[in-house]
């Protein structure tokens, strides 16, 4: 796209996307709605607030089995991401992990002008929500000025450790994420050339126990030992910044279980709290909504906006179940009727995998044939 | 069930079957439904019209690949077949195949009485019907007089061997089910002892070519070329029978391509010309229908009849795509609005196999778990 046409917007610059299909959500369901959208003939583009595929799956249960696919009699998350992850490997898409979905507005055209968190662009013909319970986000601290602080202050996942070199390090919370991290950086203070290591590490958690696995558990207890961490529990109340605009941190201010408060000086705060799921910006968009579900017709999965679907635990119908296979079948209903949108002189006809040489074709399994399609 | 209440009725006698839940098919979708409502704690009794579980799968593409099951990138129709009995292996399932279901009626206590072309009577608090297409049954020999047939002189799938012992056999058709019941009596002149093979074995189909697979096709000829058997071209268009009820047949006449009538004479008839689909008594049970599929609402996959489900292929609403895929969604709630009807009393949670104890118990999967249901 030429510079002079650029400048014309920020949801329409340089970069924008031109896309027929955009999925917002990487999870089983979104992932699938790619699947049926590739059958179609019909490529998407994908965004996830994770850094990752796989959504919930990958999130919240990777190595805990699930029975209730249909002929997938036993598969842990992991596993069946990766099953879909083959099954869409035929089907060119483009992934933007790591960004959640921040404005959505309809254009003139019947498009879509949307935008994310990282700034990527798109002009999209057709949407389709299969964001689950919403974006999993890291849950922030609260605390007075913490969204003032400078982003090289305050992580909400751990930054590469150079980053860390020499630095104060404050870790917030006290599941597997706080622990690793802990555990992350007092190894650097062994493992990492001088100059690159942390300057100190000290855990801060509510409570006096921490929850994390047990041979994570034992390597922290080994690094307290020695001497190269210290854990603390007790709430922050205040953080000490040096005045500026994104402030720096200098200390924060925390509580003891007595009610006492202390003085502690940090320069670095990665905060554990771990992810809670937020509908987001898409609670704004004007799309008729159900306690707090997005309401779809079930014969195309569109929302109350034409040419927005929306598929999987976000929506909500007569009879809905939360299930995993139920988002399945919508995201391919949802396919054939943004087919039907995209396509509307072609009709859009019902074909087998098994024995058409078109969607063959289109998985790449195509058989040399002599009959016509 | 005592001997003096089991006269009261056909449908209700001694060997009727009580059951809270009966499945009419056992392709692909009614073997999820056995799985969604073995979830629920529901025991089901099935029965297909084919001799084997799996429907289409395995009567129309047992060995063609399909690649649209969700996190099941390729499986062919017998392996999809195959990973459902896994999965519903939990479950005692009672198995009626072979047989129609002829007699549908509803009974005063809101049950309903179903029997089947075997005679086995159910009484059943819940039928699901997952026909899809219809019963597959043999296409029938559409000669004047062959439905007066004795059933030892006209068969529709072939029978044991013995029992065409020293009787000259008229294989009718021309596909791979024909030339198979052919090749197989030629073999058994050769290879069974006297007294148990047939008398002579003759294969009549309408065109001169043959559509069978090449290494059948080439195991005829052989016996063609030995003199161990008969190839003819045309059509039967009247029987010869030796009076009597039910008539026993003793020769066919038959018209050749050239219009001219000859007659020959056998003493049992295999008609092999394939299946064909057919609903069956199941049009007559006044459920709503539309263009010969049954309306079903998409909350719960009832019909008009309370108390009676459809899934799959069978079924129509609006969006209704005649996919596998869309089929186990269906089964699915159709399961939950079972049980909330079966158990009125008790709410229908929506647990996950993930996570839920029970689920896992019913599944023979349970973990020793601390915590309770």
């Amino acid at each position: 796209m030429p510079g002079a046409d650029a400048a014309a917007g920020p949801a329409t610059a340089g970069s924008a996307i031109h896309c027929d299909a955009l999925v917002i959500g990487a999870g089983p369901v979104g992932l699938f709605q790619v699947f049926q959208l590739g059958l179609q003939g019909i490529r998407a583009e994908v965004v996830d607030a994770l850094p990752m595929i796989g959504g919930q799956c990958i999130e919240l249960y990777p190595d805990k089995p699930i029975y209730d696919i249909p002929a997938v009699p036993v598969c842990t998350g992991r596993e069946l991401v990766a099953l879909l992850q083959r099954q869409i490997a035929p089907f060119a898409t483009g992934w933007h992990l790591g960004q959640v979905v921040s404005r959505l507005q309809l254009r003139d055209d019947g498009c879509f002008d949307v935008a994310t968190s990282s700034g990527q662009a798109f002009v999209a013909r057709t949407v389709f929500i299969a964001a689950g319970v919403g974006a999993f986000q890291p849950r922030l601290l609260q605390v007075p000025g913490a969204d003032l602080l400078d982003a090289k202050h305050l992580f909400h996942r751990p930054p590469p450790l150079p980053m860390l070199a020499d630095r104060q390090v404050l870790v917030v919370g006290g599941d597997d994420g706080a622990v690793q991290a802990a555990v992350d950086l007092a190894d650097a203070m062994q493992t990492l050339p001088a100059g690159l290591q942390p300057a100190g590490v000290t855990l801060l958690h509510r409570r006096a126990t921490l929850t994390a696995e047990a041979h994570l558990l034992a390597r922290w207890q080994a690094h307290l030992d020695a001497g190269r961490a210290c854990f603390l529990t007790g709430q922050i109340v205040a953080l000490d910044t040096v005045s500026g605009r994104p402030a720096q941190l200098s200390g924060v201010q925390w509580v003891d279980g007595d009610g006492q408060t202390h003085a502690r000086p940090v320069d670095a705060l990665v905060v554990q709290l771990g992810i809670s799921p937020k509908l987001g910006a898409i609670a704004d968009w004007g799309l008729a909504m159900a306690r707090r579900q997005l309401v779809v017709d079930t014969a195309g999965f569109e929302t109350s906006i034409p040419g927005i679907h929306a598929v999987g635990d976000v929506v909500s119908y007569p009879g809905k179940k939360k299930l995993i296979l139920s988002g399945f079948h919508e995201a391919t209903l949802a396919a054939f009727a943004a087919a039907a949108r995209l396509r509307p002189d072609e009709p859009v006809l019902l074909q087998y995998t098994t024995t058409s040489p078109r969607l063959q074709q289109r998985l790449g399994v195509a058989m040399p044939s002599t009959q016509p399609d």
